[in-house]
């Protein structure tokens, strides 16, 4: 078969500092990389020179050792350039991941003759505004959540679809997540699965009590405006990431975002659906008549 | 302001036969309607000659008295011929009704003013296949579900998206429905809820039994392919119509269709998300802290 | 140990006519018992004659190969005379059985040294009213399923529980199960696990349409009478069996039953809550950070 | 009819200090109570004058008005000293109120007569154990929670029943919930409905993540340990009051306490089940066919 990708030459490995065999491994793959025709750096995910390096456009591939925590981090990194990314699990099986560690000698030489694909992952826009002045600004790619704090009591979080009201919804959080996101958090609190090509929003409440207690699934123009009604501790979460706490009236805006995440894939696009049930712990065949 | 939409001319009146004040309605719809400059004929929703009327493509538009059930048949009838629908709800506020019976006189004027929009929502086709020949073609405007029969006792149902294994659905039933079929069958089985514009396919098992127990949605050009494993009396079905028996290795699928029901519109497109919360029974005010 | 339980000395085993292997299985079990200093006599499940042995008092102890299917039959052929009952399982791990068909040659002289103690599971009995005349009376060892029948439409079901309304369940079907059929499709239509030594009521609705769309738990004391409204096809059913009409008003009634079922058991009493995950095809480790 | 109950001679009204027309109606409610053969005294639900003279046994009715947040705090403090309760509701209808503001008119002579009947709710008592000591104990009314800090992660929560591994969970939170809290937080979180009269333990985790997904319900006599694995900044709950932090290795143990809410009811003991459905949003006649 003739290559049909870009063969990467510029190369920066990452991997998760709280993985331990991740940074042994990252030194092995580099080493292999470096006698293999590229130009090869490793290092911790959070290594800020690194991490300036891969923003200034140094590389043309980025590859992370860890779990589906570093995934997500690694994807943030690479966004705002578009760098294609090659997850590496350390651990088990993720949604994310599709080589694991002791895979990556087989698969290698197909990333190094460009017999792969990049699939390409929506990530949303998430904007906190507070009195009419924007916050800040975050990437997506699993889920937004607007959330209680601590003190275990429903938060009323009242939304908005496209400028228009849609529920408040009295729950301990609402999520608003990609199609990535729909098989983490969005799928503990009983979100539907959205294979990773679609582009909809997903909106799913955990533990809502007596309001609306549905996940709804969006167009991807939709734009989402959640606000925490009445005196709270309420948070917003981005990924997992710490916690940002929402003053009254605070509001959180989430739409389609500019930037994807490219992920090096060797696996036919089926993976998805392949992976799906044992991923989710389900054996096929545990079921019997007689 | 100006009338946006078609003003129309050659009006058809359907009634549900077993809504006993549908026919009356009818009847003084249709007075009113010929008083106001059109022709207009009136009768039940299962009348032979009215269908075929209709089928040939006589009527610029149809009208249907009665509840959810009467709207879905009306559906199925205008869909060929891309007929617009307009809803009269004689019962409880329907998802898919947005005028109530009390309400016409009011809205009727802005329907012969062309002060209206078109709604369209989409619908897939059903396909039953039998050892390699087409048993029947149907159009889905709510759902397609594949089912144990009398029996309870949960099937096996191999399912294929896109051509790739996705799961055997071990269920009482597994449910392939349309935007637009989100807040009926499929919203009792635990699924998400997708806003009409919407042109995904959803997927719901219904009563999963130690198998995959999450809806699916999935891109509107997907194709769903479900088999019943093992003998069974398994059976489909069409938007809640009489129930067709499945023979082993019986093939059901489903995909996008071509035509969409047209549904005349009064209110802005927000509608849906306003009328959302009541339809399902909720109060927003009923939860305080204190 | 002492034992401290009787000791078989005659055995009857039984053996699933669906399931190839539990025939021979049983055959060979039964030589073994033979020469083990009891009166032990094999056959198949659904043998008149045999039945007739067991319903007449001949035997102090019943063997069962085959499934969850299996047990189930042979739990309703022990109730009435409260023999002991002993599963062997020739397939899958069941929430019902605990030996396997490879394990039985180490259980079976625990058995035979009395080394076993006896799980006493509830039944429920179910009554059939018509016009105020008894149609039927059944033993429930999983639950009773008030159902629709093979139209796939929600049914209405008046549910009274001690003689006062409960609610109408707009629904598929609506269970009444036992503790043990807590695991069974009460699991599968979204209810609680109820540990065996339990002797609560749950009531489970199936596909819950805009109605209750919660499981109730009731006292051991309760009683529950579930109506059908309207005319359907409504059916109910008893442990999975061959469905039963129900006519327009007629009435199940669910309450205690009188007998139990005896089961043998080598593991501790903790075996229950042990086997909960694995049965449910949960891995224990499969969530990691990093 | 005769009185069946004692008629209470030395009553104490609590006001909640945030319901801005509790104090004003406790004020009138202790002036008519006054007029009519009783020493009442009034006050604010968290005066600790008051509270010590609860507890010192001066009273032998307590009347509480609120909401729902309202007649937790006051189960606490009747609770030690079994003083019977009567909440007065002054928002919504309450799970577990039954007197509205405007009825107390016409219910306060049935008290006065003696005419009501006493409703015993089981509590529960937790421990927070470090290190082998005892950290603390609470009476438990409605549940509690050990569940996820701040941060936005699933926390693993091993989980012992009668001294026996059960499962660990990851989830958001696990909820150790008496029949009276089963229509509070364990609702939301999916959970089962028991009926106040109930002596069950009720297990329900919140947004569990590839673990076990079900509410278990437990034997009265069952004991719960909860130990939350790894480093996180996990807390626990009870009734909703303020989190406690719990350290690695920090253990909650729950089972049956000793105390009871009894609260004053005029309704007959079939007001659980009639409240059911209003309570939860539900509309009985809202689904019609047609």
């Amino acid at each position: 078969m003739d290559p049909k990708s870009p063969i990467p030459r510029k190369i920066v490995i990452v991997a998760h500092p709280k993985v331990p065999e991740a940074a042994p491994e990252a030194k092995e793959l580099a080493a292999y990389l470096q006698e293999h025709d590229t130009q090869t750096v490793h290092g911790m995910l959070y290594d800020e020179g690194l991490r300036k390096r891969v923003k200034a456009g140094e590389f043309d591939l980025l590859i992370a050792l860890g779990g589906d925590g570093t995934i997500l981090r690694a994807g943030h990194l690479c966004a705002p350039g578009e760098l294609p990314l090659l997850g590496i699990n350390m651990g088990r099986l993720g949604f994310l991941m599709e080589i694991h560690k002791q895979e990556w000698r087989s698969f290698i030489p197909r990333l190094l003759a460009g017999d792969y694909w990049l699939e390409n992952r929506m990530m949303l826009t998430a904007e906190h505004w507070r009195a009419g002045e924007k916050q800040g600004s975050w990437d997506v790619l699993n889920e937004v959540v607007v959330s209680r704090g601590q003190t275990i009591r429903a938060v009323h979080i009242a939304t908005m679809v496209d400028g228009r009201h849609l529920t408040t919804f009295v729950a301990d959080a609402l999520i608003a997540a990609t199609p990535t996101g729909s098989t983490a958090y969005a799928l503990a609190a009983g979100g539907p699965i959205l294979p990773p090509e679609l582009r909809n929003i997903l909106l799913v409440p955990v533990a809502p009590h007596l309001s609306l207690d549905r996940a709804l699934v969006l167009a991807e123009g939709s734009s989402v405006s959640m606000t925490v009604d009445g005196d709270s501790q309420a948070v917003f979460s981005v990924d997992g990431q710490a916690p940002v706490g929402l003053a009254e009236s605070d509001r959180v805006d989430v739409f389609a975002g500019k930037h994807s995440v490219h992920f090096i894939r060797f696996q036919d696009p089926g993976y998805f659906y392949r992976n799906l049930t044992p991923h989710m712990g389900m054996n096929q065949s545990n079921y019997k008549n007689g």
